[in-house]
């Protein structure tokens, strides 16, 4: 039997998020069923709700939200992994083709047939299109459905699926450890997240940021240093320092104030920008400190599991401001003036009344 | 005594190179004398006798050159490494601050203070300027003598001293084994001797080529597969297969068609382009790929050392076009023109006479 949902819906790139009742499917064998708590809000769903991407990854109607937390209402007969009552969390992937090399390790981001996203992608086996966590209810292969600390505060834990595997993941990949020196370029969801993220694993965290009132806030998060990127003699007594800059920005910026603050054989890794570095590249900087510029996306699912459980842990959760379903599209007008602290998290309560 | 030296300079950036007789040092109690034999001609050499990086680069008269092999013919009390007969190299570095880090770690390249060139810069113990191999002899501290394997063709190792490096040492950083996929952009100078080098390592080499011609030349010195960056169709059959790109063009060009053609976690590595990269780069292969884009310049005085005796043990040498020092404005012309296969180098008998 198909489950009713109730969600919100952008039915074209112009039109506003709106009500929108549907049905997911039924139970497969390795299905399971989540009653949704939470429900984190990323720039990504505003991009695909618009269509900014292109048409091609947007399908409407687009229910989005990956950051997904909930608790498991009903499983299919096969499952394993989850059981009725646990609380579990759905990031950005679905499904994956599981057979390439990357998803043979664990790295389904970078399946080479393309991962299944959590809406607006098409399900592997039927074809039908996935459908995100803006709404009550969500049915998704227990192979991508993490475990979530109970410990935490649930509220907050949304965003962890998203901006929190996505600093996670490459703080990871390239080593950080205690000791290690960490800058963070951008302050927002993904910036905070980072600050919090790398201090935990011991490193000694910049922020580079550049608006002058930040400073208390990113040294409440956990930062040892603030460095007004539009200050030329901070930048130039912050050079060959960092083992690893995490630029969050999203838009298009210069990189070449950053480059040379990387120590030698630092990186470089961009998480937020998905599109053209508009402007010039030295490579001087590069040869000359054996430096390099790379790309990161989310996780995989066993890192993604392991970041949950690294923040269970160390009792992290992302800074979150609640809102109804009800006020998402308020939301994202805030959001596009990067007003929120650090991201709004829907109480799908509102929807359920 | 100082030692007397013929030699061929630029004394200005508009001036061909032309005799030059100057002095070089007496011995220091930790200097080796060398007899020049035979000096490689690198762009470099070109570009700092024109003043091509800005004045600060070329201090007139400038005496070019730092791919030198030579005999020890002289050796100061306190050295150790090498004696008197000894077939040895000098390549781009004749000094380093030897305290900071990077020199700590036998990485005198990326010193941090700035190394000491062999030519255009100030010598650390008197401020006197370098002054390169296009000269009958040389004067340089033991720890930045290399020793030549004997059992190499002596003419043809010059080029080892900085193209080899230049290319030897991103390979190597980037962990270049048997099975390795690498693919060289560029068949020069670098290009040529980066095919010879990942072969030796087990590498399966590429090579991107936007001359049909050059592929009877690539399969002779080790290539596998010449790819046709012209060719749109063979460039997308290219795509997620290599570990390692070493960029070898010394001009500004466009990244972007061969960076989705690293795998997952692949790197392209800079390693002829000192300047700006003024076409757009695009993040998107880079983030759904964990994809590099690197820079890396020669190598570290043992891990030039390292190169040399894996060409000895390989029997690898550059391919090389012998002229006479009387002819360099000449090879100069030609190598502009990319006319050569694949370096010059002066046996400096035609000096002596």
């Amino acid at each position: 039997m198909p489950i009713p949902v109730k969600a919100y819906a952008a039915q074209s790139p112009t039109s506003p998020l709106a009500p929108y009742d549907f049905s997911r499917r039924d139970l497969r064998e390795d299905d399971v069923e989540i009653d949704i708590l939470y429900c984190g809000v990323c720039h990504s769903d505003l991009h695909t709700a618009r269509a900014d991407w292109g048409e091609a990854f947007s399908i409407y109607p687009v229910v989005p939200g990956h950051e997904i937390i909930g608790r498991v209402r009903n499983v299919g007969k096969n499952v394993t992994k989850h059981k009725v009552g646990d609380l579990v969390g759905v990031g950005c992937m679905v499904d994956s083709c599981r057979e390439c090399s990357p998803c043979q390790h664990g790295l389904e981001q970078y399946c080479e047939n393309g991962m299944t996203g959590t809406y607006s992608s098409r399900d592997r086996r039927d074809g039908s299109v996935t459908q995100g966590g803006y709404s009550t209810a969500v049915v998704v292969c227990e192979d991508f459905v993490l475990r979530v600390p109970e410990n935490l505060d649930t509220k907050a834990v949304a965003p962890l699926l998203c901006a929190g595997i996505t600093t996670y993941s490459p703080l990871r990949h390239w080593g950080v450890k205690a000791g290690s020196k960490v800058a963070v370029v951008g302050l927002g969801g993904l910036g905070h997240m980072a600050i919090k993220l790398a201090k935990a694993m011991g490193a000694e965290v910049s922020l580079f940021t550049r608006s002058p009132g930040k400073e208390a806030d990113a040294h409440r998060l956990g930062a040892d240093r603030v460095i007004l990127s539009t200050d030329e003699a901070q930048m130039q007594a912050a050079g060959n320092q960092f083992d690893l800059i995490i630029d969050t920005v999203p838009y298009d910026h210069d990189l070449k104030p950053y480059v040379p603050t990387l120590a030698l054989d630092g990186t470089l890794v961009l998480v937020g920008l998905v599109g053209d570095i508009g402007n010039t590249v030295s490579t001087v900087p590069l040869i000359m400190g054996r430096r390099s510029i790379a790309g990161s996306v989310i996780g995989g699912i066993p890192e993604t599991q392991e970041m949950l459980d690294f923040c269970g842990k160390h009792n992290i959760v992302p800074d979150v401001e609640m809102i109804d379903m009800q006020t998402i599209n308020e939301a994202y007008e805030r959001m596009l003036k990067s007003d929120v602290k650090y991201r709004f998290v829907i109480d799908l309560a509102s929807l359920k009344g």
